[in-house]
């Protein structure tokens, strides 16, 4: 275990402060490549940073509101940030779901904690359920991780997503067998790892890693049924952050073209080459029959983090009223009717989520995990209402959301006095505050915060049709027409269904 | 008092199962008319029937179920009929959508008593409200009315809707003072109220109505600002119950055409004159401030009520996989995705009622109420999605349900056998059965049940339009128009609004 | 050919004017069921009478706008009927449409001639393309047919739908061979043909049928692969009328409560034993390789065909309008947008419809036939925009569409005057005017005509995935394909296609 | 004259090809802004480039498919390129959008040059108007005008939208009436114009500018009431470039992280300071009666040239298709059904376009103007369906879309072969191509070209509400309402519509 305490050597003084928490990126020895350049530095990377600064809100909200963001821990018997904490009743999911839709609120972005919340939720339970059938030690492994990471307070990072390759083979059929994570060895020690995971939100901004398989896995695929937990820093890693629309334009345009200078979310490939993991951080090793609740608890919480986006719909929804206020049509019934329906969506999509929180159930661990039907469904509505609320937030703000000077413009001499003059709206409105405005809602819906408010939206924790067929699974056919074969008086099935 | 006795006299032996409700209905001295004739004993009335039986399942699901279905009264210290309860806890307005729903799957349509429950709701903490405020009784009598009512399990109706005549004018304003109900006489036994109240539902099946205002009223309306419980066969009353489409099938048709021969809702308009409210029964006369909170409460508490519509999905679900199957086509992949839609429009629906139940919040009588926006919101869903169920569900049909020979064909000793021939599906299949299921889908989606399921869904507890105005005045813009700027790096709101 | 003169014999004097239609169809001898029962003169019939009345109007417009409703026809070189007119150009399918949507405005139903109209523009191609491969005589013979036909001015049905049994199994594998419409016998004379016909427009109402098949044939499917015309009145017919939606009422209820008392559409389950067809009225028998053209021919002209719902649009448009006039609400900026919004839907169909017959084109026959892609892209949108118009009429309408007393309540001399003090409106509309608007709007979307309206808007012509299975074909992916690649500076495809 | 002599002097020599364009726009003296700087050659700007390319093509389509993008003008009697030609047949107008649809499907983006044409379509005939009231000379002086421009074969910019400051001031009420563009001088040579225009499209990129008024003038609004052509270069005009999403991603990126390198849109805003315009080239001045038909003409024929965004549609639905068979999913029912979805949605605004061309009418200049109804209706869809398509697109496509490595990492040693590893598909298919395809569809619904697919679609020629006051004004609701009243058995209106 000498190994494992040295790795947590660096996380002896907790991170308990927004600076804190960014200072303790500083230093570190990552592989980190951003448009084909290594990035000596992500803390100072004008393009990571706004990322960085999401993520720390995670921290800024639980020293700012601590009856909010944080909650007592059974496991580390602490107060502790709720995103390193496994929910225990009903009540817990909900409060989670609030911080997210705040965090939203204050970020206008993916703030990238979420992933890793919510495999700290579903190892909880599946290294419990995989030790009472085989009588393995994951479970208490597990939770001795995570008394550690509550104590030191770092970002957990989930890794999920693998390549995949050919899409009709299993991770062992592959010609390329590192296109699904794997063992590659495994010693006295630990175990090694290759593959690759990708689309991972905020992975350079994170302290440790999760991973965990992405799908079903077969008996043959032993290898490939491994999870377990990893320094960001570990030899053998590398991370290619993607290119975002507009990603550049903080360094180009400045603040105000960026729309919102302050905060964007982030994902990257990470290429693991036999990256070793002691056997104290492995949670499981093998056991392939449990891949698939795995994924699918996993995918039950994650679904329903995504009342995150309520909180980028609220934002939306403000800045909308602000364009409008702004071009003196505050009051235009089509404009308030416009508004109405972009908040009966955002507060659709919340009730999906909150109904989930509030009918979830425990399992054998203890564990509460959302309503699955639920859950999938308010993910669902998560894949179609942000992009209606986009168009409606546009279609309000007008056609100059996308036809505006630059802010350089505006320092010009000879051209800026013509745009304050031009650009004018209602009385009293600042030039440059209905430019910001307009900036904020290019950034939200066709921008770099696009990324996150719609694409990751349609495919974050699962396509739309991942949904559409756990809710083919979850929604009871045979009730459903033994209740309809009941009312039109039929006696009974003719199909052998009930 | 003495009167007020003689009045509940009739209800002195409770009301246990659905016969003995059916049987309390028999005999009672009521006008009531359909087709402009007097119907002289409703309950065997064949087109006004079905509804009957309909409200006679709610008290069947208590028999049967009585953990789901029943609840303790801390009003009356018994085990009552969750119909008569005043919910005082998240809990328990989570477990009246769950049996609203069941009974939505369990009729198929209306079943018509929750009105009265949620005017139960309702007067409990507005005429808590008043009395704290004015030092008046009203509270007192309604806990003795219900106590009664909870006592005799009786059905209790809630009558709210006006006829309104000029919308741009004020009850007092109205050329006919009728057209909003109001006091005509006070005395020293009670006081005399005359109008009429529209739409009202399964009304014909009560036992008891409590009239109350529909709108805001002004201190001009005074008289107008009256709350009361009268019987269902009190003088002065008379009901027209409305035609709906179809109704008269069951009676030239029979069974099979039907669709749902045992189940409808039923809606009336009600006139009264001069029809006498014991001082007793009396729970609002002249407080015209409280008008406008106790109709957003009723409101609030009516649209999740909406929840029931769900079970009336489920229903119309299993209706379409049933066809689908009896076609032979429940594994083509478009008719799977339709019936995903299906579910997961409706399971929406659900989660927006669940969410404004879980977070309801207590007012000072004690009383829980839904969230308003939520509420709000779920109802708004109502309005659209049961549409889109019912397209779908007509799609997976086919263009049979509308163009199917009647139950007396297939008895026609000549035509009979070549329906049987030519409308053979699937083999195995029952021709009737086929059918059957056809004219269930035919009955919710553009017969009977079409009225509840579809255009009471629009209409009901307020059409789409009140919902957007709750909507819009609950949406915070000032608070989101906040977070905008922040995140824009607008310093301040230029134009008053925070 | 003594035969055909002799079936000829009663339609020497051409049918002019509506009434003269009338009195055609009195006096025949045909099998017509309705509800159990033999209908000794359909004409006569209450619910079946409004289905020939729609029926009349397309002789009606005839005589009313001649320049509108008839065309010369080249084939027997006079002016007809546009009913019955082979078009030759993209002038006259748009004229067609523009009668078509002329006519759903003046009948607010199914007027029911549109099958036959487009069976006759079908077998005028196919019996061309089948001669010039096979030098067959099918074609003179129709031309000889049709020249009667349109000199008699008589209605022609078309018949396609077959029953169909296991949609897994071709005709000729089915266990009952009937279960596809087929020839039973062959001699001298002609041909017999049995089997059954589903959903069939307007067959009571006319003079003529034209059995054309229903799908694709394979070689085994000979006999099922057959096209002719036989007299309504044939021996071996039998037709059991389905039921609609309130057929009934008509009956029950009185004009007023019927909403359209006037129209409806009719659609039958037609029986054929043994029908004998003589040579000269038989365009196909066994050609099995034409009737994938045909059908495709039949459906291209058939979807835009369904033009006529903007007309029943337009109705249900002004009767919302009204609607909103009688409740005084007219001003409203939301009623306002509905009516737009409806106004779009309903153009947005007609668009695609009339595109589709601007850009027909020629086939060997010199027949214009609609564009294929276009066709069914109008017939898509039918299949969905009627529902959400028919939503907003009821959303304008109010909740007094389904519980309105009778016209019968109105005439009782108790209730009556009560139903008049309490359902007026706006000051200076008569209350029975508001009655009878709401009706037809009851009428038009859960009543009698929603099944025109609505489920055959869905069905009609072919279901939903038909028109998707079309587009499929149409779609030109490679075309696209290589537009994407080319924008993207991909060299080639990798996978084969170009 | 001598000095309109001059003006044309530079375009003596026609251009005839693609390169001929580009070079014709090198050496001008223009004031362009972009990004704070004066852009001192736009043709060799990188951002600006590929705007001109997509100008460009507007030639080149016109010297490789002569039959197709050139048409015979009988005002200067000369074949030219259509972009220059006012369209007097229906046919013209039909054969007008097929070549939009096609540049849209050969560029992907907003190619810029049909303002212009609508410019010149609508000045043809409010000219004549003008003229025929007034006697004045205008029409002469714009055929002359016209011709010279299309014997010199220009691009001619459209400049319509004013700032307009407070929107609820006419133009002579503005605080500032420079935010409306207007005559400050007159003199005997000519007019001054001061002013701006925003959002103009293409601006940098022509060599001549109409400028028209942009709303309902009143009496009071004469020297606002202006219309007139002056060249780019003139003395007086300042262009300041809008910023667009990802605009610099083809200079920081390269070819293949800009999705589509060699295309994209343009719009400017454009301050006028005293501009002079010779009376040659003024085509209204004062005549404020005229404005509101000019600008309804202009819509009228602008909104139906939005037909080009189904060529857009084209390549999208084309790049998800690769994108699908690249991942090795296209034969998943859901993929398919999801191009049908794009294709049907595709096509529904093609027909609406379509038919508003086929069914346009003469003015009485001449000129045909697509119907008005129909081009208002195939704009509102365009407001709506390219955001679902888009929405479609990116779901086909996958998360990958937005997380995506650079180039850049591609060509880096070290991590260029980790994501050739690792973004394989399918067998085959090369990783450069799969990513080029992605970022394609990057650019079209969330990078560069979203602005002009999305966006562009919503504001261009008047967002979604300018189109529902258009088609409220062309309703014919009482016409409709006649219908309903006649149908529903109502004698005639009680409240004064007919």
């Amino acid at each position: 275990m000498q190994d494992v305490e040295a790795l947590w050597a660096d996380f002896a003084t907790p991170i308990k402060t927004a600076d804190d928490y960014i200072n303790s990126l500083r230093g570190r020895r990552m592989n980190v490549f951003f448009m084909g350049e290594r990035v000596p530095e992500p803390v100072d990377h004008p393009v990571i940073r706004p990322s960085i600064n999401a993520m720390a809100e995670t921290f800024r909200v639980a020293t700012e509101r601590p009856n909010f963001a944080t909650v007592h821990s059974g496991i580390s018997d602490r107060q502790i940030n709720r995103f390193l904490h496994v929910p225990v009743s009903p009540a817990e999911l909900v409060a989670k779901h609030e911080m997210q839709r705040e965090l939203g609120r204050r970020t206008g972005t993916c703030f990238q904690r979420c992933v890793g919340l919510d495999a700290i939720g579903t190892c909880h339970s599946v290294t419990f359920d995989i030790d009472a059938k085989n009588g393995t030690d994951y479970h208490r492994r597990f939770l001795a991780f995570l008394k550690r990471a509550q104590a030191a307070n770092v970002v957990i990072g989930g890794a999920m997503t693998d390549p995949k390759g050919d899409r009709s083979k299993a991770p062992h059929q592959q010609k390329d067998i590192d296109l699904f994570l794997h063992v590659t060895k495994r010693d006295d020690k630990g175990i090694y790892v290759s593959g690759a995971k990708m689309h991972q939100t905020g992975a350079v901004n994170s302290h440790w890693l999760i991973v965990m398989p992405t799908m079903r896995m077969t008996e043959a695929d032993r290898d490939w049924s491994v999870v377990g937990a990893v320094r960001v820093d570990a030899p053998g890693l590398t991370y290619i952050v993607g290119r975002q629309t507009n990603d550049t334009r903080i360094v180009d345009g400045g603040a105000m073209d960026a729309g919102n200078a302050q905060f964007a979310g982030q994902e990257s490939l990470i290429v693991f080459e036999n990256v070793f993991v002691p056997h104290a951080h492995v949670f499981m090793d093998g056991e392939w029959e449990y891949a698939t609740s795995l994924v699918e608890r996993f995918t039950t919480y994650h679904r329903s983090s995504y009342v995150c986006k309520t909180g980028l719909g609220d934002v939306l929804i403000g800045a909308a009223a602000s364009a409008a206020e702004h071009n003196g049509v505050e009051a235009a019934s089509h404009i308030k009717d416009k508004l109405v329906e972009m908040t009966h969506l955002n507060e659709t999509i919340y009730s999906s989520c909150m109904a989930g929180a509030h009918q979830s159930k425990p399992v054998a661990s203890g564990a509460y995990i959302n309503d699955e039907m639920l859950s999938n469904v308010a993910k669902h509505n998560v894949t179609r209402f942000p992009f209606e609320i986009a168009r409606l937030a546009q279609d309000i703000a007008g056609g100059l959301v996308v036809t505006m000077p630059s802010e350089k413009d505006l320092q010009n001499n000879e051209i800026g006095p013509l745009i304050r003059k031009f650009l004018q709206g209602r009385d009293g409105v600042d030039v440059t505050d209905r430019m910001r405005i307009l900036r904020l809602i290019e950034n939200m819906t066709i921008g770099r915060n696009a990324v996150g408010y719609l694409t990751e939206s349609l495919h974050g924790a699962g396509s739309p049709q991942a949904q559409r067929i756990q809710i083919a699974r979850g929604m009871k056919l045979d009730e459903k027409k033994a209740r309809a074969r009941h009312l039109a008086g039929v006696a009974q099935s003719h199909t052998g269904s009930k």
